[in-house]
This record gives structure tokens, C-alpha cells and sequence, in this order.
């Protein structure tokens, strides 16, 4: 005789205090396979609501709105949450609000639905029919939300944004470190559905690990966005690989964002790179996915100076609380470990800040021939390392300086710091870029990799661990992650959707045999 | 004391006669991982030669030119190993060539490029700073020949095509059904590639199962395509997803290519459409990825007559050879166990022809309902069966058509037959469209779907396991499966590659701050 066994409660889900450590408040518990099951159907049902692009825009304006109107109340549990600062908060909603924006923009004028049209050829081999071309949406998408951006990557940010304006019904795998956040603003996106007559089951929102596997695993997503570590998004993608039908899975894993500061460069402006070096390392206490975290300096006196820069800059800047305390002790414990390796310097310590909360910026130094020869343990230092801290790696000459680029996986961003001279193209600058450019989907001249602006021309990807796709995260093409072509042969205009009608009664940018209209 | 064990001696490769099942020659032998490594290396380090695009179309253009100066050395050498006879094998040379030269053209016009640019912008939140987009090449591209194609998806087809027009070297893993016609056709294009300056290793060639396994793993391979079976296609799918760098597989595994025939176009046009599926279905022996293999027939006079119609014009279609004994096997086989169902009758029995190399075309008919209801046995109905076979399901109403079509797996094409009244937009024509556009890539309206036309707005993919990703693999969109994003910020124009200089030296299609130039 055997006993039925009892049904586990579902986990609790806590909204913590990263500046205490303490539990907050408890916010719902973690999504049993049943409950992702519901948000997924409830999205899957959705999905005729958002068939409408002049619906899908007002709701995501709508959406915009909604957001602004209860921001107090947001920046203020969002900060709670991740102790990121009412002011960086603040910023990052608004970011938000514009990305909503300037989605209904590109739905409204709908390009990217890359309409193209070829009548008839019978001078082509073989002869061509009547073939007319558009993107439509995948269906649900499944999107993971980051840790160290709220708002901005996660339960309104980018990978919904641009699913939805794709006419895509989203579930949202909330990130354990702002829970509370991630529920007030999808009861915020859902009032926005409501004023249009869409179901509030077009933005499911799902809480705990577990969720997130039966959320990628679901027959009826249909795709998948991810923001996180390199560990955690390499299980979701190797998962989305190997179901019975294999989806898109668009994740953003790791970067280290090399920067390359040419000898000529720090020898005229080293205090001023070592300062935005400070700025940009420190941004977010070193939360960013666009980090600097591998800075390749000259070896001798104009690298020195700069450094000192860097120095003074991160003694200025003081101790800050990281997102969570498991990452503060992976920072801490990375930092040394690290730190512990052979011919590695700390010139300026980074490390656990003056209480148990807190941590403090710094940065290491290596000669770069240790990068360049070594297989063994000097590898850790082209390992991203969440926080404060970046590597510097002390080149003796440029082709060392190449030799270790050449070494380098995958990038978001690489940036090359040159003088004005090189700038303008004497001493072989544009050579320098190309070396950069197999590195990373982003290239920067002079300039910092932190803050990713929202712009049609904007490429937030690259090789893996970057990315595990093509796409980009962030600007206007996103949107076409969550599409697949259709092409219609032979099709009566009456049976056309009107967005491939001869007569084109939508007004949409086209190509057509070849011209653009 | 331990012997060093013999190093075995590669496998020769043989080109086989399918009309007989004998050796016709040996073709070398089959590639070890050092042969695999030392084609890829050559690949690799022959990509600078196609960065200048000039050189690139130029190069394209010429390499239709030696196909069609070899064509009668090439065709007869492609109908001794495949039996597909001399005018269908003219004709594919010819679109092989045409399609060269269509990405030739693509390539001097730059579209493929998609060069955004996104000027300043301090209004923007957070502001834009300077940024310009567009797309590079990946690297070195595996290339998985066809069997039913051996000159339009093989050596010189579509996949290398448009990955030498996207800038990446090649490697192609012959098929073994055509090994000596695939390395005529590698010197055809190597001779071009000679003219303008480029390197032979632009295009490899391997031979054997094996290397091709190792081909996929290879760390400097940066993206595969494929065109051919769902077990084959799924397991480089799979290593390909498992590598420590994972790279874009585009893989056309298989496809039913569902044909839906309303009762209202059954009544108009029984003859015609019965005769219309008998040329479709047998065309190259119905060995084409999109041979309708499933029909929804009406049940009732109406689609009696079709089927009669479809019985006549079978039994006019004489015997034909198929690519190899292996196919032929499992086309017999294949078919007998259909035919074992029950409820499966056979009017035009499909199998064995009057000798031991043919196969005669028939098909088979199944009440709808049983597939709509059986989780069982009858699924068999629902997986390709290679060969001039097809299923037809009759339906009592739309109600049990639609409930058919929803079980179904993705499709590279979906058809529909509809009445002259439907067509113009009466009865629900547009509706029953919308059924059928989730289903596949390509959508046909009283049309067949052999027959894929080479032009801007094909669309030669859909749902898996049609394709294992949202990209064709004929059209000129094919080259962006090959291409990847890269956006510059604040790069002084003396740095910037010409595509994305601010007066568009060369006079490249781009937009700018949103407008089209």
C-alpha cells in the first residue's frame, strides 16, 4: 500500500535588502510547471490581440505612460531591491519609457516587417511567379530578466519591448533579486494591455529557477531573450537547442570589452583616460554588462602616468553595494583570487568596503606577455568578473599588444583609445580598428563602452559568450529576433494580407523589384 | 612493449551509377580530420581576398561563366551519377549560374550590407552618440551539399553562393551521391577564383560522413548550411549547438508541403488539379524537398474525380530511376508500411518498378479523421516519404481539415486550392490563408510548389523541422544568414571602413537618422 505522497509547497519568493541582507517582504511564491503552463497559454491566447500594429504601438505608448505615471513608487521598490540609487533609477526608467516609445514608432512605420514584392519574370531561370515577402511574429517569447538593470533588461525592457512590438506575447522569467519590482511593473504594462482590450495574459510574469527551464522547455514558446551570466544562459540556450523543436534563443552571456590604449594615446592624454577609465569601470559598482574589464596599457612611463590617473579616480569613488550577496562574494573571492596569481599587481586593492555590505574599486595589473604565453591559471583573468575591478594588462610593444587581442573570446564592446594624430588616420589607425572589429559587435574610438544608447544604427551583440546569436538586444532592429519571414506565391490580392497588396493600402516602406518605395 | 597501430588507409570514394547500382569510378577518398583542418585553414586564410566587393561579384560572375562553358562535361557527368537526365540537369545548371549571378548583382548594390546610421541625437534618453552600422562576414561557412540537387544545392548552389557574395570562404561536404561531379564543379569555381587573384582554399571539398561531423566542429568553421534529412540534419544541428563556441546551422531538414484543396475548388477544376499533383509530385521522381506529400482532399464526388484525375495522369508517368539504392530502399519500404495502415488504401500503387533500379509513382488515401484522432501508428502519414509518393487525406468539412492542418509539423510550403468565387475573396479565402501561413515558410494559392524561384522575395524556409532557423536558403536574403552587425561609435571618418564614411564614397543604399538614401 502506498501513500499518496503530500504536494510541496511552492517556494516562497523574498524581495531582499542587498544593503542589509534582511528579507523585505514576501512576494508570491516560485511558478510550479502548472503556473508556467497558464502564463504561457494565457500569452499564447494573447497573441491575436497584438495583430493590429496601430493597437500594438498605443499599447506600448501606453505602456510608456503608465510607467512615468507611477515612477516614484518603482524607483523607489527598485532601489529597495538593488540599492542602485534613486538617481541611476531614475534615469534607467526613463531610458525605458523612450524604448517603449521609439518601438510604437518602428511599428508604425514598419519596416520591419521587410515587405518585399517581385512581380512576375519570365526572362528569369526559372521564370519567377508572383512572389510578395513579409515578416510576421514567432509566437510567445520567453524573456529572462538581468539582474543589474530593473528596468531597462528586464520585466519592460528591451527583449519585451521589442517582442512585443514584433506582435509577440511575452513571459517574463522574473530575476530573483528584484521581484517585488518586476511584479509592480508588469501590473503597470498589464493596465496599459487593459486600455486597449488586450488580455493581461499578453506579459505572464513567472518567478524562480526551476520556471525559467519549464519556460524554455514549453511547446509554445517560441523563442527566448536572456540577460545573465555565461553558466546560466548556456544551460537555457543548450535547452532550447535540444527540445524536440529547437527555438531562437537570443542570449546575452559575458564580455569583457577589451580597451586598447595605443602608447601614442597615454602619452597625450593619460590623465584624462585613467579618469573616464575609473568612470566607466565604476559605473553601477561595476554592474554592467559593458564594463571595461581588460585594459591593454603601455609598459613604461606614459602607462604609468595613467594608471596613477586611474588610481586617484577610484580612491575618489567610494564603496558601493552591490546587487546581491552572493555577488558581492563571488566579486570578492574573483578579486583575489585573481589577485593571487603570479606577477599580478594591485595598485589599488579592490575588495570587500569598510562593512559587510559593501564592496570597493580597484584594479589589477599583469604583464601582458603572462596573457599572451600562458594557458594555465593566468586564463582567470580573461574571465569576466561581475564588479568594480578591471585587469590591466601591460603591453611592451603593439605587436604583443595584438598577439594577446588575438586571445581575447568573443566581445559585446572594443574600444581603442589613439592620439589625435591616429585619429585622423596617420600611424596606421584605421589598422588598429580592424584588428578590433572580429572582437566585438560594438567598436568605440575614444570614447567609453558603458551607457548603450537606443538607436536604429545601435549593435548590442557579439561573438559568443557576447551573444548566442547574430541579433542585437538593444535599438531598432531587435525587433527582428521574434520574426520569420513568409513569402505568399500566386496569391490573389483579395486573400493578401494588406500588408503585401498590390496597391499597398497600408503605406508601407517596400521594396519592389528591386526599388525601394 | 605496445606495436604502433597501423595508420588504416583512408576509404575511397566511389561514384556510382544509380541506373545500374555499380561503381562507375573512385573519387578520391574520404577526408581525415587533418585533410578537414588543413580545407579549413585554406578557407580561412583566404578570406581577405574576398573583402574587396568588386572582386567579390566579379569573381561570382565568372564562376557561372566556367559552369556554363563545362556545362555538357557537367551535366553528363551529374546524370551518370544521378539519373536525373540531361534536361533537368540543363535547367539546374542554368539556374546554378543564374544564381550566381543574381548575388553577383546583389553584391555591387550593397542592400545586403543594411548600413544604418544614427548622427548625435542629445535629445535622445539616454542621448545617441555618433553610430553606424552595418554587416561582416562570419568566416569560413560549411556547406552541406543536397543529394536531389547536385548542381543548384551542392558545390557552386545557393548556401556557397551566397556565403562567397557575404564575403566567407567555403568548405563543402560533397554529397555522396555525385562525389564526381561535385569536384568538377569545385574546379570550375577555383579555375574563376584564379582569375581574380583568389586563392583556391576559398572553396573546399571533402569527402565522407566522417568529415563532415568534423567539419561542424571545427573552431574556425563560423557557420554551417545544410539541406537534407531530419536525422542528419538534427545531429550537425546538434554538435553544432554543443561546441564551446556554437555557430548559426541553417539546415532544411524535411518538409510535407501540405496541399489544401477546398470542396469548392474540387468542384471547379478536379481535372485540372488532379493532373497539376501528378506533375508536381512527381517531378525529379519526387525527390524535390517541396513534393506535396500530404493533400487534403474533400471526401464526396467532387474529390473522387480529383483522384481519378490524379490516378490517370500517374499512370502516364512512366517509372523513374532515384538518386541511389539506399533511397530507393527506403522508398519502397517506406511506402509498403504506409500502405500496411489501416483505413490506408492504395488507388495507384506506389513502389517497385519493372526492374530492380526504378520506382513507379502512386499514392495513397486515408480517411482525415483518422489522422485527426490516432495518436498512434498513422503519425507515419505525417513524416516526408522521399519519392514520388503522396498522401491524400480526404475531409468530411473545413471543421476536420482545419483540425488536420493543426497537427501538423512545420513545412517549407503550404498550398492552397480554392474556387475561382474564393479567390476573389468570397466564402472565407482570406481566411483559409491565414490556416495555412503558420505552417510554412511559403504560401502558394492554386499553384504547385515545385519549383522555387530565385528572387528577392523567395522564401525557402519555415517552422522546424522545414528549417532549424528563420532564414532562407534561396533568394537574395540568404546572404544574411552568413553576415553579422558590427555599429561603430564616435570613430573619426578616417578610421571608419568606406561603407560607413559620412559621404558615402561608395554610394552605398544606407539610412540615415531613419530616412532611406
Amino acid at each position: 500500500m502506498s501513500a499518496i505522497p503530500p504536494v510541496p509547497a511552492p517556494s516562497p519568493v523574498w524581495s531582499v535588502d542587498p544593503r542589509t541582507g534582511e528579507r523585505r517582504e514576501q512576494v508570491g511564491a516560485e511558478a510550479t510547471p502548472e503556473v508556467v503552463d497558464s502564463a504561457v497559454l494565457a500569452a499564447h491566447a494573447a497573441r491575436g490581440a497584438l495583430a493590429d500594429r496601430a493597437v500594438r504601438s498605443a499599447f506600448l505608448r501606453s505602456a510608456a505612460d503608465q510607467l512615468e505615471a507611477g515612477r516614484d513608487e518603482f524607483v523607489a521598490a527598485a532601489d529597495a531591491e538593488t540599492a542602485l540609487g534613486t538617481a541611476r533609477l531614475t534615469g534607467e526608467l526613463a531610458r525605458t519609457c523612450y524604448q517603449l516609445r521609439s518601438f510604437a514608432g518602428s511599428v508604425d512605420e514598419g519596416s520591419f516587417l521587410d515587405v518585399i514584392i517581385s512581380h512576375p519574370d519570365s526572362s528569369a531561370t526559372p521564370p519567377v511567379p508572383d512572389l510578395r515577402r513579409y515578416k510576421i511574429p514567432l509566437g510567445v517569447v520567453a524573456v529572462y530578466s538581468a539582474s543589474n538593470f530593473p528596468f531597462a533588461f528586464s520585466v519592460a525592457g528591451g527583449d519585451t519591448a521589442s517582442a512585443l512590438a514584433a506582435g509577440c506575447p511575452v513571459v517574463v522569467k522574473a530575476h530573483p533579486d528584484h521581484p517585488a519590482t518586476s511584479e509592480l511593473v508588469a501590473a503597470a504594462v498589464r493596465r496599459a494591455a487593459a486600455e486597449h482590450g488586450i488580455p493581461a495574459g499578453v506579459l505572464g510574469l513567472v518567478h524562480g529557477f526551476e520556471a525559467g527551464v519549464s519556460l524554455v522547455e514549453h511547446p509554445l514558446i517560441a523563442a527566448a531573450g536572456f540577460t545573465g551570466s555565461v553558466r546560466g544562459g548556456r544551460a537555457l540556450f543548450d535547452a532550447a537547442a535540444a527540445r524536440p523543436t529547437p527555438i531562437p534563443f537570443h542570449g546575452e552571456l559575458g564580455s569583457l570589452n577589451p580597451v586598447w590604449i595605443t602608447e601614442a594615446a597615454a602619452a597625450e592624454r593619460a590623465e584624462e583616460i585613467g579618469a573616464g577609465l575609473a568612470g566607466s569601470m565604476t559605473m553601477g559598482v561595476g554592474q554592467f554588462c559593458v564594463k571595461p574589464g581588460l585594459v591593454l596599457a603601455p609598459a613604461g612611463p606614459a602607462g604609468d602616468q595613467l594608471l596613477k590617473s586611474l588610481g586617484r579616480s577610484l580612491a575618489d569613488t567610494g564603496a558601493g553595494v552591490m546587487l546581491d550577496h552572493r555577488m558581492r562574494d563571488n566579486f570578492v573571492t574573483g578579486v583575489a583570487e585573481r589577485a593571487d596569481l603570479p606577477h599580478v599587481e594591485a595598485p589599488v586593492t579592490p575588495g570587500p568596503g569598510a562593512d559587510n555590505h559593501t564592496v570597493a574599486p580597484g584594479f589589477l595589473t599583469v604583464p601582458a606577455a603572462e596573457l599572451v604565453q600562458d594557458q594555465g591559471p593566468h586564463a582567470l583573468l580573461l574571465e569576466e568578473c561581475f564588479g568594480p575591478v578591471t585587469v590591466v594588462a601591460r603591453y611592451a610593444d603593439a605587436a604583443e599588444a595584438e598577439a594577446l587581442l588575438a586571445r581575447l573570446p568573443g566581445n559585446l564592446t572594443a574600444t581603442l583609445h589613439v592620439s589625435g594624430a591616429q585619429a585622423a588616420g596617420a600611424d596606421g589607425g584605421a589598422e588598429l580598428l580592424a584588428r578590433l572589429t572580429p572582437l566585438a559587435g560594438r567598436v568605440l574610438v575614444n570614447a567609453w563602452p558603458t551607457g548603450v544608447a537606443v538607436a536604429p544604427a545601435q549593435h548590442h551583440g557579439g561573438p559568443y559568450p557576447a551573444t548566442t546569436s547574430t541579433s542585437t538586444s538593444v535599438g531598432t532592429t531587435a525587433a527582428e529576433r521574434w520574426l520569420r519571414p513568409v513569402s505568399y506565391q500566386s496569391t490573389p490580392d483579395a486573400l493578401l494580407p494588406p500588408e503585401l497588396r498590390e496597391d499597398n493600402p497600408l503605406g508601407l516602406p517596400r521594396v519592389v523589384d528591386g526599388r525601394r518605395e
